[in-house]
């Protein structure tokens, strides 16, 4: 099977043909700044979502959940320095005037060589031209998206797209805590769109400057910061390997001291392997410890308590924050990659084809089932797009009557659908049909009456 | 129990109580531009979303989901229209130099005079004085909210926020139509986030610039489009009746020919008593035909071919367009006002107590279920917890040990909670609960081993 580069280049080619991602506007040529998800992509991004929902908030009794909004008072981003610090080294090319960030060129160099680069830029060669690259001096470039609110677009009325869900989340600490009746360890967890103005976008979706990110801010007395901070290093890569992915294929960085975010006391990534060009690792989720700076940026900066008082010890502390930030539409990319199998499957002349397999977990899976008639005759198509409607009012299901059977199977199997039922002259007197599985291809004849819940029990109820 | 504004004002003072809404940015002196969604907020909107996902694209066959950017190329809202014609006519009262929406002040003119002004602005008194208004010229005031995109803030970079999530729908019409392999009639859904600069955001989050639509796109043959239309129209209006809303509290709104959108043929509204002052009725949807007009722009300004061939009669043409947009945070508020209900309940003295209940559809609330230990005995809380953990594998499930259990009661009451389950001293003998239900109060109790089985009967299995 085709690995690394090209294996990205099937899966991102699958991913526009079959509907998954589309570049956005690409009538108009496309961006580089965003992509479309189509109707396979939305129902994925929304699997992985729940699945994040679910165990991080909804399963838990120490979390709850908000829904901030993208623009919040200039305040927010100037207390959270965002406004001063967080800003890229934005080099120029002086061959081809194409602008990169410093910290990216420097970084894919330690990749390809396995070491820092030991004199710097002046080391790294020019992406475009492969030659000694010459570069201006790395300018400080701003990350956040302006926006102007009001009548006229002048100062008055200047904000900022969000770069991050997590200021939402430290803005309306207070009020979550006491109508939510919460004390720490506690958390509240987000998810949604964010916005940054990456100098280079790039590696299909895995940098744009319009993504989602699934956050979950953690706040615990300090002193204990460090104790669950490896706890949630440990619960997010599970949350992985338990959807599926290889743990040989993720890894975890550990940021070097003198690289930390300007409110980090520790960071570690979880990267996994989807083999770019020139960068084998990609960051799938950054887990910090925060300390209590947020919270106390915004407490001296608004005026507002942002602290805790513990009735039983009579002590009053600033919670410690252990952010586990994980981007969505990269998990997305990364389920895509790590599913994209090839593998062989018998065909009608009794050999065999190669077949393209998303072995999605069917949490995951876009389409839980597929329904198919074994022809068109209105004696089978009846019954059949029967069933479908019933197995929709619980799951995406699709319905397909074009084409043999086996490139029906090739279609579903390559979006990653768990099971195909089919209906066929039998099932008129038997008023059973085929229920064959993805991954082994192995057939099993199932009642119509039993379907339902044969499917609950592999699928769960929604 | 209160009327009107009185009581939209309890619906608004218990979503900021209880953590359904809050403020957005409120440490900072909040801003009316945006609200933030708390712990219950984000379940009921998700349920909102999930309602409206199940019954408009997934449990049909004729309709498939996308999710597209919010920064779209500038050239789609140039095609679009509506950077010329997306405006407000903005007026300033000359008395207190506030901005107003000339079209909102006769609106509400004729709201309140049962006719239209018949001078126009001449007849409108100045909303803070109530003295008769002195007003400028109305000018036309962009909705776009402009952001940068790349290193330098200039025309090249200038973008726009899309104030509705309709355009991405179009802009991938063909992608999505060849990919899914659909075929007029068919729609594609969407819900997303959009951004409009207002005039005046206001009345909680009914008006604000920053609110999220859940938008289908209805592609029909021209000629079957006022059938198609109406076809929505009554199929809309049924979604809000199913979930609850009492058909006398909706009615609709038919735009007069000559207020008509520049892409409309007609547009009925879906609108709600929310008993505003001044303004009974309020926008939850509108429901438009808008033609070929947008599949038509799109194609001339890209070149592209973004019509339908039809295989069978040989024919080609550009598909009509019917448009239900709907407001996803205002149908939020309509069904926080239509659930809000004070009635009597008894206390622990013998006699009644008012009782404030939120009478949501079972699957709107966002706790489906409470479980109480009586008290907080180990022997109580222990098994009460176990039982909160397993449910919460289904459900949004709250456990509450603090107070009376009759406290208990009326907290969950004025949050919708269908039903609040009760381990006591006999649970530990007999191993079964006592299950009171929100709107009638009964009480029955079930063995601990059914309670599952007993809530998925009545709350759907997730």
């Amino acid at each position: 099977m085709a690995q690394g580069a090209s294996r990205l280049d099937s899966v991102i080619s699958l991913a526009k043909r079959r509907g998954f991602v589309f570049p956005s506007g690409e009538i108009y040529g496309g961006t580089r700044s965003a992509w479309d998800y189509g109707p396979l992509g939305v129902e994925l991004k929304e699997n992985i979502k729940r699945q994040w929902w679910n165990r991080v908030v909804r399963s838990r009794q120490d979390v709850v959940g908000v829904d901030t909004a993208v623009i919040l008072p200039r305040q927010v981003w100037e207390a959270s320095g965002h406004v001063t610090a967080f800003t890229d080294p934005l080099v120029e090319s002086l061959h081809t005037h194409k602008r990169y960030r410093a910290d990216q060129l420097l970084e894919a160099y330690e990749e390809k060589h396995g070491h820092p680069a030991p004199r710097g830029l002046a080391d790294v060669n020019d992406p475009v031209t492969g030659q000694p690259g010459a570069w201006t001096e790395p300018r400080a470039f701003s990350g956040l998206l302006k926006t102007y609110l009001g009548p006229v677009d002048d100062e008055s009325g200047l904000h900022y797209l969000r770069p991050e869900t997590a200021q939402g989340i430290f803005t309306q600490f207070a009020n979550v805590m006491s109508t939510s009746r919460m004390k720490p360890p506690f958390g509240i967890g987000q998810i949604g769109k964010s916005f940054r103005n990456e100098i280079t976008p790039g590696n299909f979706i895995f940098r744009t400057r319009e993504f989602e990110q699934m956050e979950l801010e953690f706040f615990v007395k300090p002193g204990t910061d460090e104790e669950w901070h490896q706890y949630w290093i440990d619960e997010r890569f599970a949350w992985y390997t338990d959807l599926g992915i290889d743990p040989s294929h993720l890894r975890l960085y550990e940021h070097p001291k003198e690289k930390l975010s300007h409110y980090s006391k520790r960071t570690v990534d979880i990267e996994y392997t989807f083999g770019f060009q020139g960068a084998q690792w990609g960051e799938l989720e950054g887990i910090a410890n925060r300390t209590d700076y947020d919270l106390t940026v915004h407490s001296e900066a608004s005026g507002a308590k942002l602290d805790y008082y513990d009735q039983v010890t009579k002590e009053r502390w600033t919670p410690y924050v252990i952010e586990p930030s994980a981007g969505l539409t990269r998990s997305l990319m990364a389920f895509l990659v790590e599913a994209y199998t090839e593998d062989e499957a018998p065909n009608a002349k009794g050999g065999v084809d190669t077949r393209t397999v998303l072995r999605l977990d069917p949490r995951l899976s876009p389409v839980k089932a597929a329904v198919f008639p074994l022809s068109r005759k209105d004696e089978l198509t009846g019954p059949t797009r029967e069933l479908a409607q019933e197995l929709r009012g619980i799951w995406n299901v699709d319905y397909d009557d074009a084409g043999a059977v086996g490139r029906r199977y090739r279609r579903q199997d390559e979006i990653g659908t768990p099971f195909c039922l089919t209906y066929d002259f039998d099932s008129v007197t038997d008023h059973a049909v085929t229920v064959r599985e993805r991954d082994t291809m192995e057939q099993v004849r199932i009642p119509v009456t039993e379907v339902r819940s044969w499917l609950v029990e592999r699928l769960g109820a929604c």
